[in-house]
């Protein structure tokens, strides 16, 4: 007799409540209400094979809702992903276990995102989406084709970023992405209509989804769901009307049952309910067998999809793109470039040096998608030639991103985790706070993504404070695992660009200027921006007096200054510190030599101070920002907030 | 003969045309495509006073797309406010003009919110909506009776926020509030349409607005449409169908004519089409003449509502809300709780003496209104007997904000600047990363509101990396204008507590703690939080040899440290850091005692490095944390990231 699906389901809700009420923390409210939606969904339609874990044409599966890990967890355990044993499942949130209170890639097998910051797992999952869709459109549906399918809560769909991942997808008509939205009316601090009335299908059909609502316990209802979905030309919305806690007896629909409450002998009672009488974190052979072949479910056409793969003339790029390798080449032209730029030392805007290096990347590096937050002219994120990302072939490598920053930034982490692509994009340095959560869980998790964010400084001049970041760059050298670029001139920039991209998995942010600025570099030996901080010029006539440490736009100020101090005999040096990250990597000895022993030690950056003393020292002197910019031309508020090559004399001779 | 109602809109389309090319920066098309709207709204609706741009009980005007910043400056130009000459319409985008790129509030009179950063201006007249609602329901219709109008752009509508502030607005049914949306299909990298092409209108009605579209040149249909939103009893969105630099002849509804773009002779044609025959920078005195009178339509309205506060029982009250002082005695039941707080050092975590503050402040300080975003349990936010905030009568101080973190803080800054109360709200720090962009910009407006943001640190335990904030702290202190508290205890959480809401112009962050941890304070005769930082514990028994610096939680850890290190016969000192930024406004002999000159100096925190320098020098010892956290319990986090009394003490040794 084949076992019943609510059975099935009930080994998820038992699990998920021993597991919550062992560690004393977590939740199993939303595991318990969505456990017939999961039991369908990877029961009769998700594409995977639990032996194979990282499979590329697998069908990706985003709990957004993250705080329901235990969900997750029960599957992937359930399903046979062997490194998820049952010790795992009793070690639910204990230090070095493999299922930590939310779900963490590249940590633990059949993981697809990090979740747990509400909103994103839905965000990220349309830049998955959207990689699925570009693959496919150049190595071909035979190679890639699968789906991307995502549990949402009531959090999620309140979270701004909702709404630009939905309308961003609408927009490009994924019709590959379902959402499957826990609909229990449940958040933390009571019913959901405490702080939501919103109708939520009418909310995604205006985003230009296809919608449906459906009984979340009917397992007959939820597969016809699905598979209608499967079937839509847009990306489809399945409301799911659930009790939160579903089994759980007389908590069952209680909003109260979100998080860890459940008492022993409410979990009893939830068990007698449920006719579930295995002792915990056992499951009856035959339930747990009837998950194993699930689990087992997608081997066969995972192997023909390999035997498809290696006949296909497209094996080899497919399989370097997406192992994250960079075409033969990669570099050749853009190396070029910099021994040219070296040459002729080129006076521009570093956002102009980027669009030069992209010039050179673009063609070769065929993996690249770039895009941007509707600043395309003002970030040259564009390169001529590219393509717009859209329906119906998505063949083209050029997003329009809409003025949705922290979309964009999620999307592309959703595209570096699927892997084949390697996504940029383009906003204001403002902006990056609109984008910082994407940044920091794209750091956390790892993604090789590239944010370009030009206008760095005040040198972005008329418009004001509200643009003019004096903070981000500070804030952004706090966030670990993040790369912050900050290039001086045309070399710099390409050079950021080169390692940018031999990152295996750490974001980068360009940090680039509106305004022009002279070329400094003239030798291009050694890419000396992946010390992260070199000395530029050396001091002449003499032991250093002086050491100017500056980073982009402001080093062309530090050679200046050091001119005048040289003129009146004090031998100065300028350090360049491009990327302070890759500064800290460098050993004792270099760290030391680059900071020098130069009695005066001054610091100029149109920013705030904080971090600075690391190379300053405490007492050391800055020139820069203390508190917010200005409207006016730029050149007016250089000399306003006194960051000039005289303040920068006067300060090293105080 | 009355001067034509589209003459007086050609005013503001030719002054921004004008200003915005002497500029060469800035942007004509939407004030252009907009001035039909504002001339119908400003001339026959808007309730203000040009000659009282501070009346309490005016309309409040958003532009929420604040790019089109000359629309507002020929509005408060031609209305007759005074401060806002000819001469500062010429000197537009210059150094120390009244007419910055974007909108500045507390800088130009009449500008009642900064705006730029796209979306925030609507998110923030939700909370101008709400503080009025409230404030209507406390002193009631005949004192606070207004309106609340914005104008938004396709920009502001692909932001997520503006998903949060609609579907907040929609729950709280705040009817007094206008969206006129500028639907004029354009964005600055083309058409719209190729990043968005959602349903606006069925988008607000989802999430409970009632919608209407117009022609947005059509001044008769625009006054009915107007008309029509004073009558609903929800939230009102008009779609003006506009052309983008309407009246610019053949630039006319061109994408590319929304930034400085037209020639010399394209203005020429401009001013021909409309028949405008007027030097720059001079409007015709028929013209001026009728918007000055608008300017003064309001003026009888303001004087009767003067005599009818003047003759309210509540007059005092109001008045001494709507100025930002504090009611008398606010502080005598905190003052008393500090007092037994230093007396018996009570254990427990930071965010539950918050929580014992509020419960002190709440029934006092009767301006306060608080809220939580969907975490009030955990933030500890609530005080008993508060009732929630909602329609119809909106005299509940607390707001149920749902989990809408960059929509609450933006509300929160409306709120401040409507005036009258003081909010608060709460969430995790690390989803300060999400309420980013409003703390900033509340900081830049000198926004008086109060973030509380628990679970500070790895100390949040098994929610683990997502949820766990290591480089908040830091990125939130590099805010300026921003005042980041993390007490240590009872006496310093409620000191901050009193700091945070002496401010007249500067919002603050609460960091507090889940976990608990032992009081270390026992004096309460000084404020001692309010300066910076301070010696909580001096060295016995000799010169001290080493300084332990630490924040919040970990001054705990600092002071078991001491112990050992004074068992060893190491005096030391222990300074506890609540606030960095007040620290920095200290003398500098108070900072020079403070630092002390023990050979050895150790900070403890459990975040970054990030700016310690300052208290520790460039080769101080940091115990702390140097990526991201993990899940586990939190005792074993502070113990295998080496976050313990016994590492300090070993820094110190080293």
């Amino acid at each position: 007799m084949p076992v019943s699906p609510v059975k099935m389901a009930d080994a998820i809700r038992v699990l998920s409540m021993d597991a919550v009420h062992k560690a004393k923390s977590g939740h199993q409210g939303m595991p318990m209400g969505m456990a017939d939606v999961a039991t369908v969904l990877w029961g009769k339609f998700l594409k995977f094979d639990a032996a194979k874990p990282d499979w590329a044409d697998r069908d990706r599966f985003v709990l957004s809702a993250g705080h329901g890990s235990m969900l997750l967890y029960s599957l992937l355990h359930l399903t046979g992903f062997k490194a998820v044993t049952m010790q795992e499942i009793e070690n639910f949130r204990q230090w070095g276990s493999l299922t930590p209170g939310h779900p963490e890639v590249h940590h633990t097998p059949g993981v697809e995102t990090t979740t747990g910051p509400l909103g994103q797992g839905l965000a990220t999952a349309v830049g998955m989406a959207m990689a699925e869709a570009h693959l496919a459109a150049r190595f071909g549906k035979d190679v890639v084709d699968h789906r991307t399918w995502v549990i949402a809560g009531d959090g999620c769909l309140m979270e701004g970023v909702s709404h630009e991942a939905i309308s961003l997808a609408g927009r490009l008509k994924l019709s590959k992405l379902t959402v499957l939205f826990d609909d229990n009316n449940t958040t933390i601090d009571g019913e959901a209509t405490i702080a939501e009335t919103g109708d939520q299908l009418a909310r995604f059909k205006a985003a230009g989804w296809a919608v449906k609502a459906v009984d979340g316990h009917d397992h007959g209802k939820i597969a016809a769901a699905l598979r209608w979905a499967t079937r839509q030309d847009r990306p489809t919305l399945i409301a799911c009307k659930t009790l939160i806690s579903k089994g759980a007896g007389p908590k069952e629909g209680d909003p109260h049952s979100h998080g860890y409450t459940l008492f022993d002998d409410q979990i009893r009672d939830a068990r007698l309910a449920m006719g579930w009488d295995a002792q915990p974190f056992t499951v009856p052979d035959d339930i747990a067998k009837a998950w194993k072949s699930i689990g087992r479910r997608g081997a066969r056409a995972r192997k023909a999809w390999e035997a498809t793969v290696q006949a296909s003339p497209l094996a080899d790029d497919f399989t370097r793109a997406m192992k994250g390798q960079l075409p033969a080449d990669a570099f050749k032209a853009l190396d070029a470039h910099i021994a040219e730029a070296a040459r002729t030392k080129p006076g521009n805007a570093t956002r102009v040096h980027s669009g030069a290096a992209l010039d050179q990347l673009i063609p070769t590096v065929v993996d690249m998608i770039g895009g941007s937050a509707d600043l395309t002219g003002s970030n040259n994120t564009f390169v001529k030639g590219m393509k717009p990302f859209d329906a119906p072939d998505y063949a083209g490598r050029y997003v329009h991103y809409g003025v949705r920053e922290f979309g964009m930034a999620a999307a592309m982490n959703g595209m570096a985790l699927h892997g084949g692509v390697i996504p940029y994009s383009g906003t204001f340095l403002a902006f990056a706070d609109y984008s910082r959560p994407a940044i920091r869980l794209g750091a956390l998790m790892g993604a090789k993504v590239i944010h370009v964010m030009t206008h760095d400084s005040i040198g972005l001049g008329e418009d004001g404070p509200t643009h003019q970041p004096v903070e981000h760059v500070a804030s952004l050298r706090a966030i670990p695992n993040l790369l912050v670029f900050r290039p001086a001139d045309a070399v710099e920039t390409a050079e950021c660009w080169k390692i940018a991209l031999e990152q295996a998995a750490t974001p980068s942010v360009m940090c680039l200027s509106r305004q022009k600025v002279p070329g400094v570099r003239d030798t291009a030996a050694e890419n000396l921006s992946a010390r992260g901080a070199y000395e530029l010029l050396a001091a002449e006539g003499g032991e250093a007096a002086v050491t100017i440490f500056a980073s982009g736009t402001e080093v062309s100020v530090a050679v200046a200054a050091r001119d005048i101090l040289q003129g009146q005999g004090k031998p100065t040096r300028v350090v360049s510190t491009p990327c302070w990250e890759l500064f800290e990597r460098q050993d004792a000895a270099y760290r030391a030599s680059v900071i020098g022993d130069a009695p005066v030690r001054v610091a100029v950056e149109a920013a705030v101070r904080m971090g600075w003393e690391r190379f300053i020292g405490e007492d050391g002197k800055f020139v820069g920002m203390t508190g917010f910019g200005a409207s006016a031309p730029y050149e007016r508020l250089y000399k306003e907030f006194g960051i000039t090559a005289e303040a920068v004399a006067a300060a090293a001779q105080a």
